[in-house]
């Protein structure tokens, strides 16, 4: 973790797990596997915060001393646990090796500690609950793998921890909008979520998307809901419309439950977009129920063949073009049997077009979409790079589906 | 940085700019806007490192405290900058705003610092060369944002650590290779990098991916490039056409530019990826000189219509099978005019499929690829959850038509 290489997922998963037990993360410390860096930044832990969270170290090599440190750190001694030592062998057993001696150390628990046995690996975590200088110290260790940290945190710490703190109910909720600028949002939200000083409220925005998160934590968890409740609604009939998501789901979810609901089926045609739409969409488990394919017209003769746009028609007006758009919307519809057709044409750069489409500007895009008796077209200005207006275009493009299937 | 939203990806960048440097990154932490947390934190990094690099905290609020902390855990004063809260002013002047006061202290520059102009936001950054109990401390404020942060550290901070730093010449080599697992490329190449114990080997492994990165540092540039090329040929000899690149470039990258040599274009039609394919390529400038687009078949009715796949083929043999894989390659081809068709059908799970697909696995992909003489059909079971084996099935047909194009 203090290489350029690996992001820090963990750390965050940690800190949503705790907050939601109602404990606030002040400190977050990266070590490097150094037996003096490791007890002073331990040392250094203990003295600033009541609860301390070790993850990483607790492998068989001479650079795992999460373990040895955590135990001088604190004054304390390291004992075998019989029963993790006879686990360990098993597993070597169980693949038809001698384990070697270097891994005898992952039985090794801290005095008092309580182990935390690790279904996805090797090391089983630690759980202390201890007293240093007077104070009460938790200390928790967790190895450092995701996939073994994540479910060992969930089914192991989680419940000792919400056992060693007070009871707590909370609620919350979330709303998600696209396309509208997060100071819009803040300006026409924060009059009504002001009025809940009881419940946190944070925006995220990011990738064409605002998130609203409301929490409450309360002496029972109907006052909680119902606080949470109460001030989604007042945002809901607020923002309206410009709401896609009330409980969570992704727009592309949104998307293909009200095509399911409507009786509808899709197919798309992406010019500059390149699949992105269609990625996105079949991201989706069960897409396939709604969502029949499309074509990637990525070039002029692309368009004709699959979507059967006139090759005069993309001669004259460009391939970014209302024409176009409307064109290929059309055109995917019929070719694939869809009931709805859904196209993107524009130019996400950083090269600008020729021919009929010379001069005109990057971020020029137009979003088509056809029933078979109306025939729709937006045209948009989307600033930004070429991974922006493709990210945006495909926003674009499911907003306007949902609001023609709203 | 201490809630569970948002990912750290400031310090990855400065933890790369500054190993360049030869400067090893031995501690990271993060901290709230809190005065005590802030100044003892500052104080803490001050004992135990030569060079302390502080990001965020640099804005006009009252939770902005980054400056005043470093002030008391340095012991030093706090100076306003005449020219900085001249150009402070002028902004707000350029926006015809009146300034309010608190930005003023934004001008606030430590005794003795150098200030670092940053064109993309209102905060400055500053270069601290003192003195702490006797020894040489080099402390460095930036900006949070990364659009801030980022040009501020390379075109500002760099120099000015490369010369008080000792001189160093570095070199780095890069090879990537796809779908090989990294105990392989580990156990086949470990005995050639570890005869260069003065080069520094790097493996990095994800998203279908492996990357080999040698660096070393030698008293001159030639040598240290000398040194890393060695290293890297004899681990090319080893491992030969399994290595896509050995200069940075993508697997995508690399595919376009083998196109264009050969004066080949390229159609896909993918089913079970549903345009992640054809995303990739897209994502590269200018791929419409050699990838002309393609079809997204996600449904039965789609094959055949957009890739003239036989109905009665897909019926008999379903439509995760080698002919149907032959037949959507070679149609795609023929429907769009390219030299090369290229396609992807299989089951990525969760749901299992029906018809002439019934009892087929999770994970079984075809991927076809047709040049109009011959159709080559490769069959594959990839382990793991759907976004997994989609996106193995695009690196496997990114593979096959390398392959060919070499």
């Amino acid at each position: 973790m203090l290489t350029p290489h690996r992001q820090d997922t963990n750390s965050l998963y940690l800190t949503q797990g705790l907050n939601d037990l109602g404990v606030s993360v002040a400190f977050k410390t990266i070590v490097g596997d150094n037996r003096q860096h490791l007890t002073d930044g331990i040392r250094i832990a203990l003295a600033r915060a009541d609860i301390v969270l070790l993850s990483g170290g607790l492998g068989p090599t001479e650079d795992d001393l999460t373990r040895e440190c955590t135990a001088d750190a604190l004054g304390l001694e390291l004992h075998t646990d019989p029963s993790t030592l006879l686990a360990l062998q098993a597993r070597f057993t169980a693949r038809r090796m001698a384990m070697p001696p270097n891994n005898a150390k992952q039985a090794q628990l801290l005095d008092g500690a309580t182990l935390l046995p690790n279904p996805n690996g090797s090391a089983p975590g630690q759980y202390l609950d201890t007293t240093v200088d007077q104070h009460r110290k938790i200390v928790i260790l967790l190895p450092g793998p995701p996939k073994e940290l994540k479910p060992l945190f969930d089914e192991a710490v989680k419940p000792h921890l919400a056992a060693a703190l007070p009871p707590r109910f909370l609620a919350k909720r979330q709303l998600r909008m696209a396309l509208i600028p997060e100071s819009t949002v803040d300006a026409r939200t924060a009059p009504i979520y002001q009025q809940f000083p009881d419940v946190e409220t944070t925006i995220l925005a990011g990738h064409g998307e605002i998130q609203l998160h409301f929490l409450a934590t309360k002496p029972t968890l109907a006052e909680a809901q119902q606080r949470v409740d109460e001030v989604t609604e007042l945002v809901e009939h607020e923002m309206g419309d410009d709401i896609f998501s009330s409980h969570g789901e992704s727009l592309e979810e949104v998307v293909l439950l009200m095509l399911g609901l409507h009786g509808q089926t899709l197919a798309v045609a992406e010019s500059c977009t390149g699949g992105l739409l269609a990625e996105r969409i079949t991201t989706i488990p069960n897409s396939s129920r709604t969502f029949l394919g499309g074509a990637i017209v990525y070039t002029p003769i692309v368009k004709t063949a699959l979507a059967n746009v006139p090759a005069d028609l993309i001669e004259q007006h460009g391939s970014v073009s209302e024409p176009v758009a409307r064109a290929l919307a059309e055109g995917i519809r019929k070719a694939t049997g869809a009931t709805l057709g859904l196209s993107i044409t524009g130019i996400a750069g950083p090269t600008l077009m020729s021919g009929a489409d010379t001069g005109k500007p990057i971020g020029l895009v137009y979003i088509g979409l056809a029933d078979g008796e109306d025939t729709q077209v937006k045209q948009l200005q989307i600033p930004g790079d070429r991974d922006r207006i493709r990210l945006w275009s495909t926003q674009h493009a499911l907003e306007l589906l949902r609001h023609r299937l709203q």
